[in-house]
C-alpha cells in the first residue's frame, strides 16, 4: 500500500516534469517524424512511447551511477541535449555504413547497428562482442559441420531413382529458418527507384534483409542486434528482460529454456505474479523489483555449454567457436565420442569460478545445501545425457561400420538418413532438453515432454532400425 | 502520464454517467433475471458485466460511426431503449428458431444465432457469413476426402484376424474432436420433462449441443456462432481481440497459428506490453491502442491459402470449398500433385490485389524494403513446402503402385495405413507449420519444433519403410 | 467503475490500518530476520510481502466464518498475537523434526511440513492428507509395477554385445525427474560443518533434498509440502489459484491438464481476462471474482480416474494406492485387459454421487442440457479410449506370443522394448490426453496435438512392427 502511494504521488511528480521538460527534437528528427508519422505512423508511435524520445543524453547522464541507463559518463555536450530520435541513429556515422544513402537530402542507414548503440551504451556492446550471441553468424555458419545440418534442415529433397537426393537450401529460407534468430549477413546488392507516396526515391537494394538475428553481419561491419531483445522501436529494458523474448529462439526442442523455465518453479512465480513486479527499474533489485528470476537474471554465467554439440562440455574460451578443432581434426568442441577438445573450452579452475559466481544468484533466496545438491544433480544429468548420447553414437558407428548406413567411413554425409536423424534427436533433443530440464528444475519438460522419455525410446528405435536393415 | 490522468478524469465522470444511465431491463428480461440470477448465477453475473447490460442499442447508435460498436445506423425505437438482456436475443424471432419452446410463459429459443446477433450487428453478421469460418462444417463434413480422414482420426479400430480393422466414429466422438471447432449440426431431436429446483419443466431435446463452433448449423437455418470468439455472456470484444481466443481451435499442429505468433516478435511485444493496451477501444488503431498485430488485426485478407490441403494453393473464390472438383474428380483445391483446381481459386490478379491490402497493414510499422522481401519468402516457402510435399506424394505413389501400401489404385482408403499417415503429416503437420511460420515470422516453431526438421526425417522414414516392405 | 473507487477506499482505509497495526515480530523471529536479510535477502523480502508478515494468528482468527483464511477456530493466546515469522514454523515441534540441529542458539528444522501447518490450517492439512497427492510418492515408488517404468525411465542405456542393457537410475536423476513432483523421501544423512559469512556453523546433511513435491517424505513422518503449490515463502493463495502452479507438473503428454486447459474456452476466458480478477478473496465467489474456472475450481471431485494406469477406471477407494491388486495379482487397478480392481474401486453410486457434485459447479453457469451431455460425452470418450488401448494391448500380447518381443510371458520387463514403449504411449499420452481433452473441452489437444491421431496411428505403426518382425 505504501508502495501503491509512493507510486501515485511518483506519478503526480513524473507529469508536472514530463509536462515540463520533453525533451525537443534535433532538427533533422523533426524533419524525419514529420513525413513519417504519415508514412509509418507506427514507428512513430513506438518511438514516442520509448525512453529515447523523453529522455536526452545529458540528462540520463546526471543520474547516480547505480541508476544510470547508460554507460557513458560525460555528457555529450550539445548533441547530447535533444531527444534520441531517428536521425541520431539512422545517421550516425554516415560513412561507416555501407547502406547509407541521400534520403531527402539526410545521409540515412536503413541498420541501426551495435556500433550505434555505442555511443551511449559502450559497456553494454562491448558485454555483448563478448558474448556467444553476437557470434551466432560465424558459428553456425562458418563451421563446416553445423552448416552441412543446415542444409539438411533447409534444404529440399527430390525422389529420384527412388533415393532421396538433397538440394542446397536457397538464402530466402536460410533467412527466415535458422538465419532468423542466428542473424544473416547483410549486404548491399545495388539500388532501385520505387514510386512512393511522396514521390520516386532511390533506396538501396539490400540482401539478407529484413533480420533481427543476435549474430547479424552488418553493412558496418559490425556484428548482432541489440534490437532482436530491446524490439525496435521501443528499445524497452522491460521487454528484454521478460522471459518472452528469449522464447522466440528459445522455445523449440533444440534449445528448449523458454519451455522449461513456463514449468519450473521460477517460471510459475513470473507467470502468476510477474504482473506485479517493476522490471523497467535501473538497477533491478531481487525482492524489491521482481521475485523470480527470469532468462536474463542468471543467463551466460555458466562453465558448461549444456547445449550439446554433439555431448555437453566445459564453456568455449572464446565466443567464436567456428575455429575450434578437436583431435580428428573435425570443427566440434569433442570428439565424436564425447572427449572435450581442453585446448578450446575452459579449464576446471574457470569453470569452478563460474560456478561460484552463478550459486551467489541462487544463495539470495535458497541455503547453501539447497544451492549445492542443484549444482550436483546438473553435473550429473551432465554425465548421465553425455553417456546417453555415447550410446547413441555407438549404434550409428556400428549402422556406419556394417554399411547399414552411410556416413564418416563412407565419405558421406552423416546427416541425411533416418538413422542419422534420431542419433541428431538423441543430443539436439533429448539430451539438450534434459539438461535444460535439470538446469533450471522443469522437471515435467525432461521427463515426458521431450526428455528422459525419448532419450531411451530412441535409442530401442535405432538399434531396432540396424538390426532390421542386418536381418 | 497523460494517458493515465485523463484515464483517471474518464473514470469519475463515467461513474456518475453509470450511475446516472444504467438502462432498465426490459420486462422479460426482468422476469428471467429474477430466477436466473439463483439458478444460474454465473452466467447473470457475465452479462451483467457486460456491454449488453450497460448499453441501450439506441444510446449505441447515437455515437460517431467510427466509434459505434453496432452497425445499425437507425435506432430501435421504444424496444432500442432498454438494455439488452435474456429475453431480448432468447426471444427474439421465435418463430424462425426450431428449438423454440414454452418456458414460463415465454416463448424462449436455447441457441442465439448470428441472425438474432444480426439484429443489431448486420455488417459484421454478412462478413461472417462469407467467411470460411461460417462454412466450417459443412466444408468438411460435405467433402468425402476430408470427411474419410475425419472417421479415420475419430474412429475405433479393433484388431480382427492380426489386422486393424476401423469402426466410424459416433456423433459424440464428432462432437468433442473435430467439429467442437467446426461446429456441429444442432438439431431439435424431440422434448424432455426435468425436474428442476423450481419444478417440472418441459425442455427440447437437442443433438449436436452444446457447440459453439464456427461453423454450427442452427435450428434457425443459419450457420455458426458468434459466442465462438465473443465468449457468452460477456460478448467482449477484448476476448475476441486477444490470441488466446483463436488458440481454442489453433494451437495444434494442423493449423498452428497462435503456436507461430507465440515465437514471433509480434507475439513476444503482445505476451510483454500487451498488458498495457486497450483491447476494448473502437475504433482499434494502432500505435494507440496496441502496439502489435493480434490475429484479429490481419485474419482473412490472404491471397494465399497456406492451411494446405494437400497443397497450398490460391484462395477459394467461394467459403463454400465443398463444391470444389480438381480435374481427377476428386473434391480438392489441387491435384493430388499440386497443380491448382483454377476454376475454384481467385486468379493473380486478385491475388495481388489481396496482398497489396495485406502488405497496406505492414507499412504502419515496416518499410516497404522489409515488407516486400517478407512476402518473397513467404511465396518462396509456399512453394518450398509444395516441392516436399510432392517428393512425400511420390513416395506414397511408389508404395501403392508396388503394392506395399493399398490406396487410389486398390479402390481403398488413402489414410488408414501408416505409411498415408505419414504422408498427411508431412502436409497436415510438417509443412503446414513451416508456412505459418514464414507468414507470421516465427522461425523457431518452422525450424525444429513442428517443421523443415521434420519434412525431411519424414521424407526418410516414409522412403525406409516403402523399401523395407519391398525387401 | 464502483468497484475502482469501492478498492481506491479500501486502500486508502488499509493503509492506515496497515501503518497502525503491523504486528510485531516474535523474539526469535527478530533474531533470524537480523542475519537472514543480508545472507538471504531474497527469502526475507518474499515473507515480509507475505500475508503471515502482516497478520497475526489471533487476528485471523476474529475474521467471519465465511472469510477466514485460518481453519482454527480459538485465538493461541499470547503466541497468536504476533507475525507468522521464521521461527514459529521452523522451530514449531522441535522434537518431531529429525532435521532439527542447533543454529545459533534456536533448534531450528530445515523442512516445514504439514504438519507444522496445521497448527492454523487443520482442515487443509486433513483434506490434503486424503488426497492422492500426499500419498504421490509412495504411490508411484512402492508399486513395482510403477516404479520398474521408472527405472525405464531414468535409467541409463549402453550397447552391450549390440544390445542395450539397462541400469538402474541413481537417486539424483530420481529426484529430478518423477520424484520432482511426485516428493523425494528426504533423510537426514549426518552432519557437515559449513564455513558461512557469519563464521563456521554445523548443518544437517539431507538426503532427497531440495524437493518440493507433493508426496514427499518428511523427517517428521508426514507427507507432502503445503509449499508445492504455495510456494515459499509468499504462501500465496493466489498462486495456488492459478493454472500455472498446477502446470510444473500437469502440463507434459503423460497428464497435459494444463496444456488442455489453455486451448478450452475456461482457459480461453482466464487468459483473456484473468488479469481483472480477485485471486486473493476469501471465500472465492464465481461471478464476483473471477469468470471461468481454474484447476483448483474443480479438481479432485471426479468419479473417475481418467489418468489411465493402464486403462481408466473408477476412482481408487483409498488415495493410498500401493495396495490394489487386480485378479492377476498385479499391483494395477484393472486388469491388463482394462477390467476394473472393483474391491478397491468406488462403486456406481458413490460414482453417480461425485458427478453430481461435480455437476453442481457446472450448473452455475450452465444449463443442465449442456452438462449432461457434456458428461456422457466424457463417459462415452473414456469408454473409446479404453478401447483403443485394448487394440494396442492385443498387439503386444500377440508380440508376446509370438516371440517377436519379450514381456510377460517370458518373464521378462514390459517396458524395456520399443513396442512396448508404443504400447506405453497409446495409454500415457494419446489415451490420456483424448480424456482430459474430453473432460476439459479442449478439443484442440485432444485431436491433432496429441490425441486421437496418435492413438490410431500408434496402433498401425505398432502392427508394422509386429508384422516386419515376423516376416
Amino acid at each position: 500500500v505504501k508502495a501503491f502511494l509512493s507510486e501515485l504521488s511518483a506519478l503526480f511528480m513524473a507529469t508536472s516534469f514530463a509536462v515540463a521538460s520533453e525533451p525537443s527534437l534535433g532538427r533533422q528528427t523533426e524533419s524525419c517524424v514529420s513525413c513519417h508519422e504519415l508514412v509509418t505512423p507506427g514507428i512513430v508511435s513506438d518511438w514516442t512511447s520509448s525512453r529515447h524520445a523523453r529522455v536526452t543524453v545529458n540528462e540520463a547522464v546526471k543520474v547516480p551511477a547505480l541508476e544510470r541507463r547508460v554507460s557513458i559518463e560525460e555528457s555529450l555536450g550539445e548533441e547530447g541535449d535533444i531527444a534520441i530520435g531517428c536521425a541520431e541513429c539512422h545517421t550516425r556515422f554516415p560513412d561507416r555504413h555501407g547502406d547509407t544513402f541521400e534520403h531527402n537530402g539526410f545521409k540515412v542507414h536503413i541498420l541501426v547497428t551495435p556500433d550505434d548503440c555505442a555511443t551511449c551504451h559502450p559497456v553494454e556492446r562491448s558485454q555483448y562482442d563478448k558474448n556467444l550471441m553476437s557470434n551466432a553468424h560465424g558459428n553456425l555458419n562458418d563451421n563446416p559441420v553445423y552448416r552441412a545440418l543446415v542444409d539438411e534442415v533447409n534444404g529440399l529433397k527430390a525422389l529420384e531413382k527412388n533415393r532421396l537426393v538433397g538440394k542446397k537450401p536457397d538464402a530466402r529460407t536460410d533467412a527466415e529458418s535458422c538465419f532468423y534468430c542466428h542473424g544473416t549477413e547483410v549486404k548491399v546488392e545495388g539500388e532501385v527507384t520505387k514510386k512512393t507516396d511522396l514521390g520516386e526515391m532511390l533506396f538501396p537494394v539490400l540482401s539478407g534483409w529484413p533480420n533481427d538475428g543476435v549474430g547479424r553481419l552488418n553493412p558496418d561491419g559490425s556484428k548482432g542486434s541489440c534490437a532482436s531483445c530491446h524490439t525496435r522501436h521501443t528499445f524497452s529494458i522491460e521487454m528484454a528482460r521478460k522471459p518472452h523474448t528469449c522464447s522466440e529462439c528459445h522455445k523449440g526442442p533444440d534449445v528448449p529454456a523458454y519451455s522449461v523455465y513456463t514449468v519450473s518453479k521460477h517460471g510459475n512465480i513470473y507467470s502468476s505474479h510477474g504482473g506485479d513486479w517493476d522490471f523497467s527499474s535501473v538497477p533491478w533489485v531481487t525482492g524489491r523489483d521482481f521475485g523470480a528470476p527470469t532468462c536474463a537474471t542468471c543467463h551466460d554465467r555458466s562453465g558448461w555449454r549444456i547445449f550439446g554439440l554433439v555431448y555437453a562440455h566445459p564453456s568455449p574460451v572464446s565466443a567464436n567457436t567456428a575455429t575450434i578443432r578437436n583431435k580428428a581434426g573435425l570443427p566440434l568442441p569433442t570428439e565424436l565420442t564425447g572427449e572435450p577438445a581442453l585446448d578450446f573450452l575452459v579449464d576446471v579452475e574457470e569453470q569452478e569460478s563460474r560456478k561460484t559466481r552463478m550459486k551467489r544468484i541462487c544463495l539470495s533466496c535458497h541455503s547453501s545445501g539447497w544451492v549445492e545438491e542443484h549444482y550436483a544433480r546438473l553435473e550429473n544429468t551432465i554425465d548421465a545425457t553425455n553417456e546417453m548420447t555415447l550410446t547413441a553414437t555407438r549404434i550409428l558407428l556400428r549402422a556406419w561400420e556394417t554399411g547399414a548406413a552411410s556416413g564418416l567411413p563412407q565419405g558421406e554425409s552423416i546427416f541425411d538418413e533416418s538413422i542419422e536423424k534420431k542419433w541428431i534427436e538423441q543430443w539436439l533433443f533429448f539430451a539438450n532438453s534434459t539438461r535444460f530440464s535439470s538446469a533450471m528444475a522443469g522437471a515435467d519438460y525432461g521427463a515426458f515432454a521431450k526428455g528422459r522419455w525419448f532419450m531411451t525410446r530412441n535409442l530401442e528405435e535405432m538399434n531396432d532400425w540396424v538390426e532390421s536393415k542386418l536381418k
